[in-house]
């Protein structure tokens, strides 16, 4: 199995209450793949400047990502973000976008990719979402995941992409803005009315909740003592739940909500380093570990 | 089983962005009284002025409710209480509070109820809390809650109280000011480093987490479509959960963290009304059927 992941290799100058730093790796699908990387084969495809650091790019260079569709553009610039989180890291404001190759970016399949078995698009032009889509015809499972920039911009758009796709991601204030409503719930029930198919709610530290016809399933946060950087933890999230279901055999309910599990319990490492960092280092087991402490966690039973 | 609930029976004006209503039963002990009577014979501590209507005083007349804690202070005024929720329902401004007969409130106990085998004092004077939790010795269980007014007014007292008491209830931003840290996790650490037994973190529509020495444990909030009036929802959380624990014969892990679902439950019945309104009505059946919804809604598996 083979998981394409599209979306944005950057360089991220992040600054929280506790720490500064710039120049350091970021991106949607960066975090996105070094999270999916965990479960299965991932196809990562994005576009980087001739700027991009050996550095980067050898950190990324994993057994289980192959790099033969990360772009060199040319003169290109690498795409650039800066963000400053507020007090309780759960607010932050962006300081800059720098497009850079991004802004004319055509993705373009390396030849046999168009196999693949599952597609992340990571948050992006929704027609570009939309091609991709349609270059993978085979993949099980489709996702795209979105941001305001977009719901503003270019909702028409935006619709057919999540119409086209089998599950959307998206933040919680995202969810209420798209389907202007102030409830979660009637925000999902909504978006299926409209012809989602099925929805990822993501609250942040409070967790996520996943709405389709068939399921309703929420999972609180994984609870830490600690966050360094929540950059990336939506896009590690979106690669652990794309990561675990890519590799099961048969995708069904259940495993949807183990997913939902996985993807929560990466992006619980994820927050715990600056940027991707966590995800660097991070192994099989410990996610498993973890999964199974969500598990003694959250565990009730019902009757006597 | 006979629970004690000392609190505020009072009159509120309540604004939400869809309706308005003055002159409606409230108060932390009214909902905390009707939550735990699902579960428990209650004992209901709490003054009220000469001004106070028949028709509030009926609605409180039920099976499960002992109102002979209920004092008439001659020629006293009721306390009342204003508020005016915002578009999201999840923030909202205290318009007015006019303390009446609950400015110079002396709890005293009528014959018989220092066997209570249940406490809950609910928002107070935490002098007051600590004078209730010395009047029922023989208490399994004494849960405190507070607010922000005795946090930054009290803060000494508070602490006595709360190490005092087997358990506290408090919402989130409360506990992130009490412990002075911005997550949750250490919020709950901390007070257990400085004395306190066990902590219930309310998160208002995203769950709860209870934190023990003993234990950890993490609930989402029930996904609900229309919340029509959030007041009164913690104190029915709190009702609810000691309301069940004292009917249990004996108090574990696996009790408390089944309490801590009932709680969420009733109090997911509380915002679907205004003020205590559905309360009044709910039946034990409801809770337990919505409870076993909430099992299904959470539930995942672990290994294959």
């Amino acid at each position: 199995m083979s998981l394409l992941i599209a979306g944005w290799v950057a360089i991220d100058e992040i600054e929280t209450p506790f720490e500064r730093r710039e120049g350091s790796l970021g991106g949607s699908a960066t975090c996105a793949a070094l999270a999916a990387s965990l479960f299965t084969e991932v196809r990562l495809l994005a576009a980087v400047g001739e700027d991009f650091p050996d550095e980067m790019r050898r950190a990324l260079e994993r057994p289980g990502i192959d790099l033969a569709g990360l772009e060199v553009v040319p003169g290109g610039e690498t795409s650039r973000w800066g963000g400053r989180y507020h007090y309780d890291m759960n607010s932050r404001d962006t300081l800059y976008t720098v497009l850079g190759v991004n802004a004319a970016w055509e993705p373009k399949l390396p030849p046999g990719w168009e196999d693949s078995s599952g597609l992340f698009a990571a948050a992006g032009d929704p027609v570009l979402q939309q091609r991709l889509m349609a270059m993978v015809p085979g993949a099980r499972t489709k996702m795209v995941d979105t941001i305001k920039f977009f719901i503003d911009g270019a909702r028409d758009e935006l619709m057919n992409a999540i119409r086209a796709a089998d599950v959307v991601s998206i933040n919680e204030s995202e969810a209420r803005e798209l389907a202007g409503v102030p409830s979660i719930a009637r925000a999902g029930r909504k978006l299926l009315d409209g012809g989602t198919k099925a929805v990822v709610i993501k609250l942040g530290e409070y967790g996520a909740a996943y709405i389709s016809g068939e399921d309703y399933f929420v999972a609180p946060g994984y609870p830490l003592e600690e966050v360094v950087d929540p950059t990336g933890a939506g896009d590690a999230f979106a690669g652990g739940f794309m990561g675990y279901l890519d590799a099961v055999p048969v995708i069904d309910q259940r495993e949807i909500r183990r997913a939902i599990i996985y993807g929560s319990t990466v992006a619980s490492f994820c927050v715990e380093g600056f940027g991707p960092s966590r995800l660097l280092t991070l192994e099989r087991d410990e996610v498993e570990q973890r999964y199974r402490q969500f598990r003694a966690l959250t565990h009730f039973e019902v009757g006597d």
